[in-house]
């Protein structure tokens, strides 16, 4: 990368993608430098990282001042994200609140680094398509995205299939019945993965794989059926592509989301950063793979029935499914209660083929409502 | 591709890697074009691949005539290799035959498909040196090269490690004393590939590994300690390769040679083959890793020193090798008398530090000779 340094902005700085973000910048200072930062609801934390970094522009959430002394200018999520001075947008805030943002900086033909999930999975369409005609680049941060990205580099051809590896989460094996019991400290205890609560949740129920499904159908432009996800309880082969003449390949690593987020920074380029873990194989010594039991996880085959069905369906089952998890984790419901609701409420989905933003976002709306109204319902 | 037609020559056409290599190319006859024929003794096969493919240039070590009526003109290996008719030269002799020819193909800038592994083991510094200075591109056969060639593509830095695979052979986990009587007929039942009979048997003793080691040192200019064996019984990994970020990148397949020849010949683009096998990982179910067994297999670690001491020591190494695997496929020597033998020679070996290619010629010739007169010393 030479002498040029990159001009980042973080959305989400205070999330757990955010901070290890930030763990990356402040490994690479020479590389990267902090222009904007957003944080959410822990003022404290923002603070912090404004004092350290000292970025010229802030957005947060919270009315009341930030409990710091330094400059900075206020800009809202989409300014800061389509803003002059910034070369590359990490996108690590979560649910809906991704969408705008990333739009803004495709529209501006920004380099975007997504860990937003829902931004492609409820509106991949509108931000692909806006991508394509402003020449931003969408770069992936998941660890599963970024493997298949790193095995694409440098091919010519389309490959023939995706293989999204799962590690099947903490309940791997459980039957029905035992899934049934399963308790949110139980669920929020992930076997190999460092995140944030929601997204340990959605590893839990396989919900967060389905939802990978839908995003590698938009980032690297596959039908369907040609992605297929993978159980390997390991966490080590972060993904798999295949090609047409049948040869497969895999990136593999120690999990830990830092090694994505600083590919995303960095590339096309790779560098050295004595922080990050290697992985010893000898240590390792076995991988292991099967499929997985849609019967017992339905969360799988419904974000994929959702990303099928396309339209405003995806939107749905994502503010569905974050109603769920939340009312799971506060006790309100069961483990198994969160496949049921969020299908339930696909099910009376009424869907519209081609949405726009508004309509994407109304969609989300209505199935978070939908998902209380059937637990009231109940209650 | 498209309709661009490759003019290839198959210098060892006879032989498994030459076989396999034309079985490609029938699959793919809008792709490939045999102008060359060069076979070994086999000359009633030799005589059947000329009257399918009705090369223009054959090459036939047999004073005797061909059994076919076919019109064709007789060219050494080296002009074969070197025609202006010919786009990519497939070596695919074995032993010290390949050294000629590839450095008449490098020499005239050619696309060269090596398989011939003791071309740049033997002579990896002038050959190296000439594709250099002509424009020429090696492009690896074996099936790890071809791994780590393939995970390379696209990549703009140097890679940190190289991580060669090895299943182990048949005689994994076997002690000393049981390896001391192992029958030629037990080694050459390798577990995973269908090869010749000479790397099947340097398969078995780890040999073969070894002297991947130094070709993987030429192809991709790597010191020797970044690159790494790592025995994998399963044979689906066919090599990695790990980056200054730690992240590792493999290359996975069933084991069918065709695969690896195949990408070398339709470099850079991938062909769909619908005779190549998919590999099915929800089949596999386990990959497993574990260190080489450096004391039971010395001969990976005295091809690692051959190729470390570097001169005329890799020359010595190839030639006390082929005779000693012979003299063991004969039934003359015992299974350990391999490594023993190639040691013993190697360490009497008087080297030079920068041999011409006649020197390394000599070097093999003189080691082949050392083995001989070690085993008659003996009987």
């Amino acid at each position: 990368m030479g002498s040029v340094v990159k001009r980042l902005a973080v959305l989400g700085s205070t999330g757990s993608i955010g901070r290890q973000t930030l763990e990356v910048i402040d490994a690479l200072p020479s590389h990267f430098s902090v222009i904007g930062l957003a944080g959410g609801r822990n003022t404290a934390l923002l603070a912090e990282q404004i004092a350290k970094f000292q970025p010229r522009f802030v957005f947060h959430q919270e009315k009341t001042p930030l409990p710091t002394n330094a400059e900075y200018e206020f800009l809202s999520l989409e300014d800061m994200a389509r803003h002059d001075e910034i070369d590359l947008v990490v996108v690590a805030t979560s649910g809906k609140w991704g969408l705008k943002p990333t739009l803004a900086a495709v529209g501006a033909g920004k380099q975007v680094a997504l860990s937003n999930k829902e931004a492609l999975v409820m509106a991949g369409s509108i931000i692909t398509t806006e991508a394509k005609k402003n020449g931003a680049q969408i770069l992936p941060v998941d660890s599963e995205h970024s493997a298949i990205w790193q095995c694409l580099k440098g091919e010519k051809n389309k490959p023939t299939k995706i293989i999204l590896t799962a590690s099947g989460g903490p309940f791997l094996h459980y039957s029905k019945e035992k899934l049934a019991k399963v308790t949110p400290e139980q669920a929020l205890k992930h076997p190999s993965w460092r995140m944030g609560n929601k997204v340990t949740i959605d590893s839990a129920t396989l919900m967060n794989k389905g939802l990978e499904v839908i995003e590698a159908r938009w980032l690297f432009d596959m039908h369907f059926d040609s992605i297929k996800v993978l159980i390997h309880p390991q966490s080590i082969v972060h993904s798999m592509v295949e090609f047409s003449d049948g040869s497969v390949k895999a990136q593999l690593g120690e999990p830990d989301m830092r090694l994505p987020i600083q590919y995303a920074l960095s590339y096309p380029e790779r560098l050295a950063n004595p922080h990050l873990p290697r992985l010893d194989l000898e240590d390792t010594k076995e991988l292991s793979f099967e499929p997985p039991d849609f019967d017992s996880f339905p969360c799988l085959r419904i974000a994929i029935e959702a990303g099928k069905r396309g339209g405003s369906y995806p939107a749905a089952l994502c503010g569905a499914d974050e109603i769920a998890v939340q009312q799971f984790l506060a006790g309100k419901i069961g483990f198994s209660d969160i496949s049921r609701l969020v299908e339930q409420t696909l099910n009376e989905h009424k869907a519209i083929a081609h949405p726009d933003l508004e309509e994407i976002l109304a969609a989300d709306d209505w199935a978070r409502e939908k998902v209380m109204q059937l637990i009231g319902d109940r209650a």
